[in-house]
């Protein structure tokens, strides 16, 4: 049922990636600005992640030996630097996630490079490296973006929601690995509410969430070669609760042999290796789509 | 329980199609016109549908033999080639839904005859065959689609809400039969979650989804003589999780000996054909149902 | 866990009367005014009400020896009379809904007795009775609708939540019986996803709707003296695969032994009958509850 | 899992603490002011906390042996007496909650500062006592509140979310013990459906709702050492179906022999015990967390 299956190393039958999204009280800011003091309860929700989530998760991967990634705004990492020295001490990968979890796509051009240029160089002040890959805030990345992160020397992104095996971006200025990701492997729909964030669902217990996450999971195990992405954040997946049941399927997961976890650095690698060797031949989707406005001037907004 | 049950053929229970609705990225640029390209992990989400999904299911629907029924806007026609070559070549149906999925109901009349005459124009063109069936987009139906629809030849409609069996539209231009549809049978309540597209639901499990389904399959199937519709859409049911459990709900179905899967045109043709012999009344509705505005001044708005 | 049990008749433990409010195509009307004709996919999901619905039901209490309360717009009187006359030939109960579900409380109070006025002849012209109760459209419940009541020689309304018991609204104007609701037995959120009417909820299977509704009556059961009252929806519940669950439920309910099934007049009369004889004393509530806007003028707003 | 367990009283696992906020109809008159009379379903159903459900609460606790905290706003002290009364004679806490659920974040400092004088005078005069501890209506702390309650001294606040044990805000006025609270075990998202105070669920039943609620529970019983704090209101959770449910878990609780059943107040008072015998040391929050707007100019409202 796959198109296009990966051969993943050593037989693996699903490539899996846990993705945490370290946003903090970077979402009160860019949703209230100067109001964002005001917000203390929803403050204090977000700041969880960094610290009381964050050495929760560290401490799950040093037990189970995984190193996995990690996507960040720049500000977080500014004002985070406890979680972040904690995170790249581990040896886990920090990627890019906007400098304050702005929507790329409200941006002109100039600034949306502007601000992806000083957050690549805050990250790699305080982590030592250059991100590798990125991850749109919000998935908003814009007609630009693909193309800025060829520009920029960025291997990866992970924004884009196009297939279950990763694909090749061709954006004119360079090419760029996608490996996809799904609302349904996403922790927000299941777990957030926030009327500050103007975002409210009623919150599901972790047995209920987990059966979504998982049934993308054995379906990717049915059908060797595809790549399970679970879009994650601290403050959220790390709640007590939750993190326990996370736990579990880790364990569940890796007892059942057939899966690679990997950062996603390592899973663009391995794609890009076995195509150079001929062993794989992705996907190419060629950026832009579609030149220009495709709705009639006479339907323009009739939806 | 049924007023009318239907004599389907060879004594089946329950007529049952599962029609796909592939919008594809027509959805993303109706909703944001020229700002459609600035949309980018929405139009991925929605390309997966002729992209991923397509070769998918018509590979299961080879493998059971089925033929079925697909909508689409005229614009997805003729920007997913690939996609409607494939499904024409192993015999499916492909009927209306606009050209570029905009809302019949928020045209002029004369927009709206242009557009259907455009779009009809478009599928035959491509298709090799003028569509015999409508599904007007987000069942926008406007007071003058049923008699357009008439007028320009069309057999059937799949928009209405109106009853558990077919029934007849006396549009006053002529007639039109009417295969009707439920929100109980739609994809999108439980699966989609699209900022971008103003919908957002808790993405729910497959086994979820499918409770809903099934419990309108199985409440026909107690009681014979009723039409079961799927309303789903590729980049929904498609994705792998999802439709690996359509196979399974395609082969418990069929295993059960009491369905007939057909076509929509398929059981719009049966329907008509009892009719005419006599072995079948159905019910049929007058249109308008009401000639004016219904609601005294004073009460107007007070809602 | 009831402060004030009424003694049911024989020793019941619970009285239960499943209502149905038969908005029908009133709803798009009063939503839409002069657009509802372009509305017609919302209203023919409306009119499965009277059309397939209603005749369903009124069997199903042929077969169970039940008489139940309908509540409908006037306005749905004067369109949908086979409904009408079909229910009023088997014996229920039918009473005031509002003309065409306006909400009383966004009308001046001229108006809400004028229209209230029409609407009760209308119901006395074609069912032969005035109506004895009332339930408000969406329960928008005036300040005056009470009094309103009481001054119409009404016996009961079904439109407020304060209790598990029957109580009486002390209007100043004379007293009325309240049989309170709840939005737990309320079929909407389960069921009804409709945009065209601002409502959209995830449709539910029937078993997991009829947990809500279930958890109530277990619960009432177990604490004898109690009232459980169905709100639901000819268009909504009466949906082939629902009223099927709803048979069930009811024959359930029967032969628990513990219930009283009844319209709500019957259950108001027993009310006042076991009020009269001494047996029981009522909540009685004077209206109106405060006098003038409790919220100072600093803190209007402040939500 | 958890940094800092707390060592709670005979070796207990969990701490845990059901509080009620009993803002009855205050929750309608700050929605809606002058209009709030028209709401009267909507009041119906709030007023059914104070008169139905407070004594069956307090009936439950009688018969465990219980003392729990109760917050409410001013107005509601000074028009329900009765319910007051009882509550207080029963050895019950009452907390802050604002003066009629107005949000403290919405009002200017000298504002916020006036009405929470005069909520704390108001509370005394009717118990007895100064409020010991606050939680902000709907969670919606200010800035200045930490600080607020400092000067008034106030012992405690239960109204953010940054922890699953007691912490320590630092405001510069002095310090608070925070008792931190979460959305997974507020009782609104399964079960408040409310057009009126646009808040609308699905309403779910008690069994699904507790399956969140104790999820949070199991997850700290593993992990010794944590605060379990139910935020639950009268008219929610004390219907009759959800507080027979509640009663279930308390008595589950209970037999568990792992739980410390308190007040709010006794919990504070407690973790300050064994911080001053060196026994514990929470973590300090240095309050504000930021000094100015986060957000560059450039990027202000680009959410």
């Amino acid at each position: 049922m796959l198109q296009r299956p990966v051969p993943w190393p050593n037989g693996a039958k699903v490539a899996c990636a846990i993705t945490l999204d370290m946003d903090a009280d970077s979402l009160v800011h860019i949703h209230h600005g100067a109001g964002a003091g005001d917000k203390l309860s929803a403050t204090s929700m977000l700041r969880y992640g960094p610290e009381v989530a964050i050495p929760r998760i560290l401490d799950t991967y040093r037990r189970f030996g995984l190193t996995q990634s990690f996507f960040m705004p720049a500000w977080c990492v500014e004002n985070h630097p406890k979680a972040v020295e904690a995170i790249v001490k581990d040896g886990h990968e920090i990627g890019h996630h906007g400098y304050i979890h702005e929507a790329p796509n409200s941006l002109s051009a100039a600034q949306e490079h502007d601000w992806m240029c000083r957050s690549i160089e805050i990250i790699e002040r305080h982590t030592g490296q250059r991100p590798r890959g990125n991850r749109s805030p919000l998935y908003h990345m814009s007609s630009k973006t693909p193309g800025f992160l060829a520009q920029e020397g960025f291997v990866y992104d992970s924004s884009l929601m196009g297939d279950e095996v990763p694909y090749v971006l061709e954006t004119g200025k360079g090419r760029i690995m996608e490996l996809p990701v799904s609302w349904a492997t996403d922790d927000w729909p299941p777990y957030v509410h926030a009327p500050d964030l103007d975002y409210m669902f009623a919150v599901q217990a972790p047995e209920r969430a987990m059966e979504v996450f998982m049934a993308e999971f054995e379906a990717l195990r049915a059908c060797p070669g595809g790549l399970w992405v679970g879009v994650w954040h601290p403050f959220v997946s790390g709640r007590l609760s939750r993190w326990q049941r996370v736990e579990k399927m880790i364990e569940y997961m890796l007892n059942t042999g057939d899966v690679w976890f990997a950062t996603l650095e390592e899973i663009a690698a391995h794609v890009a290796m076995v195509e150079k060797s001929g062993e794989y031949a992705p996907r190419v989707d060629h950026l832009p789509y579609h030149a220009e406005n495709q709705v009639p001037a006479e339907l323009q907004g009739k939806v």
